[in-house]
């Protein structure tokens, strides 16, 4: 293993252990055996055990954010002269691998673990020194001459690793899997609103007949929810951005050289090309998950916003024939298995469900939230699972319903100038001249007696024929364009 | 295929299809390719494909019960003479592998899918006619002799056997996973609570000292809570032993002879040994999921339970030199990547989170169950799986708990005597002696002084001390039992 | 005061005090000043003065329960001589107008106070000694001869008495307020449901045109789900029935004499005509507070249900000419200020605003029912808080429900019989005759070429007209009657 | 009424109507009676008796926000000439006295009303119109000269004016009650943790030991968490300053003229010397509420972090004698009604229970915030009803919990002191030098022998006394400073 001069080379050696069985591995508790092909230690195993819990995996985006944590504490370790060339050298190239996903299959954890994410620190850290090792020429489980605490661990504790991961991990999703996503609805709904910008169709408040809109302006409604969501969502970043590193135990830095925080926020951020900087006080960035929780408050937005534009697509294409049926949506599958040639608005449904999910994924991260500790919040499993879920539910449900329903969606034009054509709120239009209590009167005379606004206007005596027509235009009561009035 | 008389004959042939590439199925919106080794058909491949959102898929034991379902419907229908035998006994002998749970492989599908679960049936009435196919010798997609559609789903509607398996599934879950899990932590904690019954401790209200109890006594409540929340999913089977089937597409039972409801209904109730009966209203039964809403608020109430057992334990372990330090918890694996020799309360941490999540998956049941419009409640695939999660989440925490936790738990004796030894809440017993008033002189003058509590008595004058040391004995003032006075 | 030998007697004092300004009152602080019009002592002034948060005050129903846990053990200790006779009546006496409310305006305190209710216990305590005094000819604020704490609460704690009162407060209430209007608006919708029994409808799942049932039909679901809820809020009542009273501190039952707990919840019981008991385990009954986490879920089914209801009626009344409107609800008032002559679905809206707020409501209570500690939860106020909030805005929406909008709910039957006779999904009754894919065909050329599903089926071949006349008729197709097939 | 150029004049007549029984007031549904004292008309009347449910009404700063949104529209409708001045004038004034909370008990509706908030804004008009008209000499009820609809409402809708008054009303609200408050909270515990900041304590990480840190430093942690908090409030301010007003019935502005949406923004920011602007999207603005579900977000981060912040005090402070003792809160009252003398962390427990509050109000506001429907969401008063209701209870519990707990807190430096010096986990300063696995070894060693750290560490033979020393200081141990390192 050591060369002439006694320094460790690195080896090409591939991901993998050629071994069958099991290998015997050590912590501070004693020892215990693991799988002879798999990289992690110990302690790892001991959880395996311990919290096999449902099927939840601690999700692999975490592990990827810890692989750039670990990869810059060797950096910022090694540039102070603490950790040799060399051992740097091999745990950066085994930290690449974890953040590349090459590893994925190392990192078997449940969520329910221990709240501080201990467990899967270690696991990281007992998978890097192994597979560093193993490119060392040395022997696995021997933490020989990288050690899963001392070296990889070094100037860290999972008490201010893990929240780094957490919000690495939060902001990366946050940007590969969420936001283009929601972009591409938004750019997607966009385009059909641009499309319909001339439609008059009628509007509806409390589900009743209300005066008209155009579908452009329905839609353009919807764009806005969305770009006020995406907003949300990019300045939640702003305290993700904030990293505990440097923190280690309780907040106060021991064991962490000076400097180390911003030094090792300052190499995150190099790596990942985000504005990532130390937090400003470590004892409320791991005694708290408020950025989290914060986070995860925009998340929720963008489903509350979602979970109507949902709801009105399935509404608006009701039917086909006894219900508002504006909307004709894509028919992509056989809606019913015993009524023949039904199609329902299953993506709807679908992103109804996922918006639901979240808003309750949004509770279970605000309780946890607050069942903070002293100096540690010992709920961080459970928050960064239902964020990273909660973003990539929603993520994919956008683009499965931009794929499958807003794109393919045209409109029934017979039906929507029928039901403009007919609604009586036109008489709105009237009472800036006539006045409410009159306009009033005729609109409910309409009403009892059957007959149009118009008949029912004329019959009324409060206006005549010509007038009304001047006045009563949907396509003049729709305003100046898409932001409405 | 047929035998001499015509009659198709089934063969032994095991489960696989032994094919490669792709297999042309189709539906009534046309064809599509499927992976030729799998049973399932072209809605099953819309599904998969519309529906790729996140990595949840429907819960299996939605699926085994679903295979309950469609053998109950053959051989209702076959008794009957709707369904001839040969056709009835290739649909049965699918569906137990289906229950059986040996075609797993081939439920491949998403949770976000429509909402009224109709895929999921589809991709059980494809794959079991596939399978009575093959079983059959005729050709896979052929859908004869056996239709998916025609026969596997005869007399029935997803609208009415999706909520049929939902309440089958959360029955046989709940008495598989949840209550033996439950039933067992109980025992365990009450196994300790009698070891402990006569160990005098310091009560703790609004986390300040008070009056003594005994150790067993603390424990006895929390294995009542537990008894409580077991007798609340007991109750809650009710709502769930009534099935909707026969209800079909909106409750009238359009298309189901007379009589399906009762019969399909009994016959569950033979296979599965507990007593389903036919819904009494299908309106209600398909148009609410108001039974699962319940079931799961009995879910729930155990977490809350569970949840004060937890954090009760952590604090009680708090310490080991700076907390309460009453009780010493398992040391199960080594607490910190950092402080060397940290041991944390680590199960009671995941037993917290798994509660908050399961309180949080309630919440997400109770919206989506008020979601219901008409007919439907189209929301059902988000309600059975987070029943089922929440189920398997808190019956596995309850398990590992127990055997990782509770078990191993052990009494800090010298800790437990002298904290109570010296509660000034002791005082409490002098209160019917010489009134509440002077009694809280003492303890005051206790506190503020630094003194004991005897000390502060004699020396307030209020009482000698051969009357205090008759009085003020904390073995005395612990009551009669487990149940408190 | 003391009669000739010494007895103290009462005397038919009115309620009030006339006295202008402050009277001096004391407790274990020291003195402080209250209103001298007022009954209250040192304690509920305390109390006023520290948390004066927002406006929310304890519920009164929870001080007229407290009324009978007071008379009740006043009854107690005087039966086993631990009160004079003397002392007993005039507690009675204030605890009789406690009861019935004629105290109320002496209960100032906020829900935001101590968690375990004690701040409003010893307002109980010094408004009943206090008018007890005042019975007997005593001085007010002098605790002669009737001491709040050592007369008022003797053998009692806040840790026991205020989840009694808990209790107590939500049974009575709940049969007061919720179950009477629940069970009210079950009847007059049944009534409706009974009238329209026969009035053919389309039925919609997925909001999309489905086979038809009939209005009554559909309107039965909504009633069972009534009863169902109901028969749940009865079911709850199992657990509140168990009191804690008898526990003291913290469960043990120091300073309550033996027999104590049974004692009392024996007189409460005889006092309220309802059958309450100890609760079998004290510890679980002061340290939980899960009776009332079960019984709140059993509130949030209800608004489950009425949710669905509420809803479904103003989407079946959407229109008058853009929407479903099958349904006529009354015009209770303009809906508009802006349209003239607009009438909005207003006692749906309120409806389903306040099961949201219910919704909400039980989270809260589940979450502070969580966070018990020890021998004592102390989140209690806002547990109660949010029930009897619930219970009541619950009960009072079905009323206004009822009375404002079912009850003068009508049928457009023009309009529902229009689309029944036009929906495609007649179709369904083909498919035993036809088969699935055929019937689909059919379904799908209909509504692709515009024309009824009658020329549609004849034009495919599939079906001759006679043939299709017999079989496809919308009356034959809706079941046997209420409960579906 | 008129003078001489019949131009109607005002009088300075004060607030009040003369006259007993009831006054007749119309609308289009026809006549009914009102309290003849009151200022309301028909619309206020019926919603009065239509919605009397619970006692929850619609919060007072909605009406004084409307006042603003009156008083701008009757001056932009002047400016424009659509309104003679003398009209404006009297509108204005009426509208001033709205404002200044003069007319309060004129507005008596419930918060459960109709979902777009009109029967309030009717309200408001109602009693504007009959104000103005008592102001220039009118006839009560006669809606002459001043017209509720015509006059007062000119321009606007309940759609677009009430989402207006709502984000005036929550703006105004955050500054007056919740922000201060919050701020003065924050500084009282910054105060704390400066006069605090060399004060050394156990750190504890899991509820259990770990490495020292400041008393200062720990609740420097606090301070950031609620500066975070707050500048989360801040940024919520962003969507809120944009107003719907403009966008009249459905966002198109029909009836309102060219420019009002801009103009009465203006005019509305000009009177609230608040940055208002108008919405750039009518349709969002009014058919969604989204700005109000970001900004209850904020609120709730605010929870979740005073919830913490409550929690740890309370356990800090447990005890006196069985507990982690570190604090001593105020006793601002007895803690005990069978306990004397004891003392209870009680605005820790209001305080938690107002956070849990909040965190359940903000699922209300997300659920009403999802279940807008086309040009409305119909879920408006749940949504501010609740929104003010947690500003207000928060911001009360945070000016409580100040002065009568965080300010009069004091340190136990005994119990701080004898706690510190005796944790084991001061090892952890060992780790760098000797390795984690020996650290660890002697940490266990320790705690089996129940000796010190030192004498476990000289004992093992991993380290000297003198190096142990050196190394092993408490005060060496909390890094530099209140951010960490």
């Amino acid at each position: 293993m050591p060369d002439r001069d006694n320094t460790p080379q690195m080896r090409p050696i591939p991901i993998g252990i050629a071994a069958g069985g099991v290998r015997h591995e050590t912590d501070s508790m004693g020892g215990i055996d693991v799988p002879a092909d798999r990289y992690w230690g110990a302690q790892t195993q001991r959880s395996l055990i311990h919290f096999s819990i449902g099927d939840d995996r601690m999700p692999k985006p975490v592990y990827h954010a810890y692989g750039y944590v670990k990869k810059a504490a060797a950096q910022v370790n090694a540039s102070a002269g603490r950790l040799p060339e060399w051992k740097r050298a091999a745990i950066v190239a085994a930290a690449d691998e974890v953040i590349g996903g090459d590893l994925d299959d190392h990192f078997p954890l449940y969520v329910w673990q221990t709240g501080s994410g201990t467990q899967s620190n270690m696991n990281v850290n007992e998978v890097i020194s192994n597979r560093a090792i193993q490119l060392l020429g040395g022997e696995l489980g021997s933490k020989t001459p990288v050690h899963p605490n001392d070296d990889v661990n070094m100037g860290q504790s999972s008490n201010d690793t893990f929240p780094t991961a957490m919000h690495i991990a939060a902001v990366l999703e946050m940007n590969r899997v969420l936001i283009p996503r929601v972009a591409a609805l938004k750019d997607a709904l966009d385009a059909k609103a641009q499309s319909w910008m001339d439609v008059v169709k009628t509007g509806r408040t409390h589900l009743q007949d209300a005066t008209p809109l155009t579908v452009g302006q329905e839609w353009s409604g919807y764009v806005v929810q969305l770009e006020d969501a995406l907003a949300g969502l990019e300045a939640s970043k702003g305290g993700l951005y904030r990293l505990a590193a440097g923190g280690t135990a309780v907040g106060t830095g021991l064991n962490a050289p000076k400097g180390f925080s911003a030094d090792i926020a300052a190499e995150i951020a190099q790596l990942t090309g985000l504005p990532f900087v130390t937090a400003p006080n470590k004892f409320a960035a791991q005694g708290s998950l408020d950025a989290i929780v914060a986070a995860m408050g925009a998340v929720r937005l963008l489903a509350v916003a979602l979970m109507k534009i949902a709801n009105d697509m399935r509404w608006l294409a009701s039917g086909p024939r006894c219900g508002l049926g504006e909307l004709i949506l894509p028919a992509n599958e056989p809606g019913s298995s015993i009524m023949p040639g039904k199609v329902n608005p299953t993506q709807c449904e679908a992103m109804v469900m996922v918006c639901i999910q979240v808003i309750a994924e949004d509770t279970a991260v605000a309780i946890a939230g607050s069942q903070g500790n002293f100096e540690l919040n010992a709920m961080r499993p459970i928050l960064i699972n239902n964020m990273l879920h909660s973003m990539r539910i929603l993520g994919d449900a956008c683009e499965k319903f931009r794929t499958f329903s807003v794109e393919g969606t045209e409109l029934n034009r017979a039906k929507i100038d029928a039901m403009v054509s007919q609604s009586l709120m036109l008489v709105t239009a009237l009472s800036p001249v006539i006045g409410y209590d009159k306009a009033s009167k005729i609109a409910h005379m309409a009403n009892d007696e059957g007959t149009t606004l118009r008949e029912a206007a004329i019959k009324s005596g409060f206006i005549d024929a010509a007038k009304f027509d001047e006045i009563v235009n949907p396509a003049n009561m729709v305003g100046a364009g898409v932001g409405g009035a």
